[in-house]
């Protein structure tokens, strides 16, 4: 997994190897998908509390699951087109590193925005948060991607197809355009811009062209 | 690790590496299985408690700590389950990732149920909701091992021993019956429905046949 | 990494790869390690609090902090134990994920009693609690061990040298003796059964004679 | 990934594989960077809320973000801190392990210092506070490079040139004169002494001279 290439005179391997970004991207990911459950509080109707009760109080928490299951799907794909990117990403550098912690800084204050939208809804505040917090990412992907599978090809191999090049970019603009309609929508129709963010992941179900270059080949 | 295996004619890896979505599966597990123990709440007696008074309060939290208990454990028998199947799907796709976030969706959830029947104990309405939240993921494991492992074996060696493929079916199909029992069991008597959920696991520890073929060749 | 081994007229790995097992290990450590983080509460004297205020407040913390550092050290050395026994166990099998989720249930459960003893300090019950609960990861490591390179020498390599068989073992017995000693005590005098807790790790800092053959090889 | 070299006579691994000191260090600073958010409290306004009094409200909530984000940046450059010593670091011993213990208490009580700054922003006591918390990790950071990759050149590979060796501990250096600067200030001018430790990460944005001997060879 090291895949450390050598400079010819020495043994010092050149390049970061990828594998530790991918460990932090992965836990980070990990811990901000399972906290976003600890927005659900359990109701507190004492002990003695009747099972329509109950059933009454967990009904009143549909809004914050729904919000948890969105959130949680919106944070699967975003970490799906990470793996997709560095699946062809070879090296990392200085550069892909800060790239990352920006990328992960919006990701890691997803659940914030989660808990809010889960607690008042769609109201402008709300969504113009939630939709700029989910801008953030999408443009570290894209920066990524173009950075480092663009024209000069720094940190992919020199085989990559253009077909894969432009299909990932394609992936990521059209997460920007439907995150970025919905924040256009924010401030008329905020019911409307909740819903643009929730089944804009639903999106990513169709098959890429380019899933042909990434099928299993048996 | 890579494993990758590449179009005769480029260095383009084909077909998903499985690490990346192992180590996300890896990571969410960790955060549910630890965070369920943030519901055992220190009890706030003030400093000046005496022992006795410590001790009952301790004992009244053994419900929620049985809970915890039993949920580690079921989480521990998923994290087994999915663990045997990626032994043997050698590369993911598109919608393997899907069927994984899925997967990870109920497993993050079940922390919010485990605290729920810690608090109010066998009721109908927690009881549905456990065994309901308890089916999403068996049933998601089940749809996986039929996709990679089924007669196409489309993302398994062609050289799986039938044996193997029937056998980790089967312990999926175990769980699910356990599972289920107890769901049908939940209106009519939640105090057993709730132990058929908790002794479910239990199945899992006796060997399975297949395991000779999983065992140490030495 | 995945170094699996193949029967010989098959394709199919014998034996679980350990390394998923080490990852969840890894990642439970890592949560339980950094969650103990969770107990030091932030004062609340609003935002129009003096300097000296604070500070008071603050030494107020010093017992639950002490409580952070020696929990966090404790878990250290359960993680460097595992940690050195997976270093010579090559495969897992069934056995090994049972003894490793009794494991981690106590591991997991332990920031639950260290926020405990961050509370209440030292008293019969607490102490008694912890140390139980020290022994049981103590426990699942000896039985792990036993089973794994005992006599048989069931999943490791033949040329494990015995010297490194019972230097792991002893190294376990010291901690067993550590926590059980501490737990004697618990009753009698608790605080010296909570310095005991506190100490036994610092045992560890010594270098074992096994360390010869665990040194880098230059 | 496993790398292990054997002795000549037998075929047990020396020197401790350094993956898992890299999962356990990746997984606490994941959990450690992501629980930061816990810190930023949905406000509670009744459901009802405004849209005008929700935005005031997030606007109180500002410098927490603040420190937020300042906390995420400044525990990623001791992540990619460490990430370039382990690309160099070859193998671990125990000496190792325990410097790291060290290094991931003080990461993992970061949370907790940057939700104290959240809360009562720049006072002497928060600032000698943190940085006090920040020069722990940057000496064990230097430590650990001194140790591993000083003269006698223990833990890592003959090859590795002097510049990479001095380019790392300078860097480590200057993160050291950052935060301690900054620890300098915290009595005189708490406020400047914030801006201090939220800039000192800033400074490693600039490449670094030995970055030529971790560029991507292509």
């Amino acid at each position: 997994m090291e895949e450390a290439s050598y400079h010819r005179d020495s043994e010092v391997p050149v390049g970061l190897p990828r594998n530790r970004i991918e460990a932090l991207v992965d836990g980070i990911f990990a811990v901000a998908m399972t906290i976003l459950v600890l927005d659900l509080h359990v109701p507190e109707l004492g002990p003695e509390a009747s099972n329509a009760r109950l059933l009454s109080a967990l009904e009143s928490l549909v809004p914050r699951a729904l919000s948890f299951v969105s959130g949680f799907v919106i944070l699967g794909t975003f970490w799906v087109g990470h793996h997709f990117q560095f699946n062809y990403i070879r090296r990392s550098n200085r550069a892909i590193l800060w790239i990352n912690i920006v990328f992960l800084l919006a990701i890691s204050f997803l659940p914030f925005v989660v808990a809010l939208i889960g607690t008042y809804g769609a109201m402008p505040v709300t969504c113009i948060l939630y939709g700029t917090t989910l801008l953030v990412p999408m443009t570290c992907l894209l920066v990524q991607w173009l950075y480092a599978a663009g024209p000069s090809r720094r940190l992919v191999g020199d085989t990559l197809p253009p077909e894969v090049f432009a299909g990932l970019r394609n992936r990521v603009l059209m997460g920007m355009i439907g995150y970025g309609g919905g924040l256009l929508l924010a401030l008329v129709a905020p019911r409307a811009s909740l819903i643009c963010y929730a089944t804009t992941p639903l999106l990513y179900l169709q098959p890429a062209r380019f899933d042909r270059h990434v099928r299993v080949d048996r």
